[in-house]
């Protein structure tokens, strides 16, 4: 993994001055980063890393014309989300990625976005490689986390609460209105870009939530479709008031159908879903307040029926009658 | 980075059901796999981890028409030699990847060369991602080592032995052979081809040297600029002995320059180049033995002529004789 320093003095220029210098090995939990066939990297002691590993590909995860700057913070952005959702603090990460050629314009601006969000978490570049060929992103991001606080997926318990964070669907609604599906007045718009290109990882809530929520994770693919994962995951049943999802003014501008769409099978938001205890309620309420962002119920878990049940949820709407929803085809940006 | 189960089931039968299984996060250094988040993953006890990324992109780093079974070999391979070339005891690694379509012999060979060499050196699939897109393949892999022990670039020191492990050229020699640069007899074509698709990392090599050489790398550009990297790092020059750079039988039925061009500028070797104390030769040779693969002393380490001097390498002949080597423009299959 030499190639980042070697090759192009452009990627040198925009990435390896600003990645973690070489450190004398015995700085304990420092690094040895760029420079090197690997980086050295410990978790805190008594702590575990937490790894996570996403690749994104032009058409399918950005558009072709996305500035290039928030495509730097998007690409580290979705990687830290999980972190968060994991309870882990960032520490470190890797960046692959080959490019059809070396643009000054574009590489300055995306390493720009790249590490502003890093430098907000304390997030070094370790390591890396680059190499010519269709434009592809592709992040490994390290935290560390005591093993005993991590916040698993498997970890919901019945009479848990499901709790949001932030609010659910502005992504969606801005990758439709760039695609044509619905129109909104330009504020609007210009919102719904932002929670598009420049999702905000909820590291800080993901930490105050240690030792606090059960089970977590964080929302890319859509709630309806997540959700499931902590549920399938636990061997646990959901009902969820479709109602009471979080959303923004901007997005309570749009048609009803079209709010609850991008709300509950939206993808993008890189917002935390997780379970806590009932008893924890005012706790939760607190490490948002500490993390400066909303967090709000919106249903209960609760045993499965049979224990041969399939995991679901039930959706009621907010005078608990039950809800039928079509989610089947609304497809979204983060499609794989 | 949960996608790598919940999309494609080929994908789950292929990946998901081969790699490291959720355990207890109580587990100490084991691993929670596949289906959450993040993986978490911790050293040996007292050391770190090493860690290193590469991504290869169809037409740059293989052929179109590789073999899918050689190339998830050497998919895991080049990054398990850079563990090799810091002594690192591999534990694990990420694979993520974007794919044209999901195609079920292709990915059924692809993971079965990928999983025999994980499974030859102990290393779990803990986390991935997929995509579609065109065909590129990122693995970060994690080792562990104590950080005393580690293998440094920057550790070369004045009096040092110059060792290469194994043959050099080969795999540079079957790329001639693909692409009609130069003939050579079905048997040579067969060892050639090997070497460039089969790469072995030299794992138990790196182990084995640990206390024992002072830098190593793997060479991936070819044994000239690759050695340059030592010599930059540790600030010191070094002086190698052209013709005694190890090459295989096949190869020295090759003309002459081709056999020197392919050995020192060749790329793809994935052999180790390493240096250590003239009083470590017997401890050198045990090490070869131990980890059954020959190693060949082809040069000296000596201080820079002057502080300022460009680190540099005098290439000499069987005699002595400085040699004046034209290298530039001979280029490599592991282009970048």
């Amino acid at each position: 993994m030499a190639t980042m320093l070697s090759e192009f003095s452009l990627i040198d220029r925009f990435f390896g001055r600003r990645a973690a210098a070489a450190r004398p090995s015995d700085a304990g939990a420092g690094t040895l980063g760029i420079g090197d066939d690997c980086a050295l990297l410990a978790p805190r002691a008594g702590e575990m890393l937490a790894i996570s590993t996403d690749m994104l590909v032009e058409g399918r995860h950005f558009l072709a014309d996305v500035d290039p700057e928030a495509l730097g913070h998007k690409t580290l952005a979705v990687n830290l989300s999980d972190l968060a959702a994991m309870g882990a603090q960032p520490q470190a990460f890797t960046l692959a990625f080959s490019l059809p050629k070396a643009d000054e314009a574009w590489l300055a601006a995306f390493s720009e976005g790249l590490f502003a969000l890093a430098a907000r978490y304390g997030c070094e570049l370790i390591g890396g490689d680059t190499t010519g060929g269709p434009l592809n992103l592709c992040v490994t991001v390290f935290g560390s986390v005591p093993p005993q606080a991590a916040l698993r997926r498997d970890a919901a318990q019945s009479g848990d609460d499901i709790w949001i964070s932030g609010t659910l669907g502005d992504a969606r609604a801005g990758l439709g209105v760039l695609r044509g599906e619905w129109p909104a007045d330009p504020a609007d718009t210009a919102a719904f870009r932002r929670a598009l290109e420049r999702p905000e990882p909820r590291v800080p809530l993901g930490l105050a939530l240690r030792g606090i929520a059960h089970a977590a994770l964080d929302l890319s693919d859509g709630l309806a479709g997540d959700l499931l994962h902590i549920l399938e995951r636990s061997r646990m049943h959901a009902t969820v008031d479709a109602d009471a999802v979080p959303r923004s003014t901007a997005l309570r501008r749009l048609a009803p159908e079209i709010q609850q769409r991008c709300t509950l099978a939206g993808g993008d938001d890189y917002e935390l879903c997780f379970t806590a205890p009932a008893t924890a309620r005012a706790a939760v309420e607190a490490a948002g307040r500490e993390a400066a962002v909303p967090v709000t119920r919106v249903g209960t878990i609760s045993a499965l029926p049979a224990p041969d049940d399939r995991p679901a949820i039930d959706w009621r709407d907010a005078a608990g009658a039950p809800l039928t929803l079509t989610l089947q085809g609304f497809d979204h940006f983060h499609a794989d």
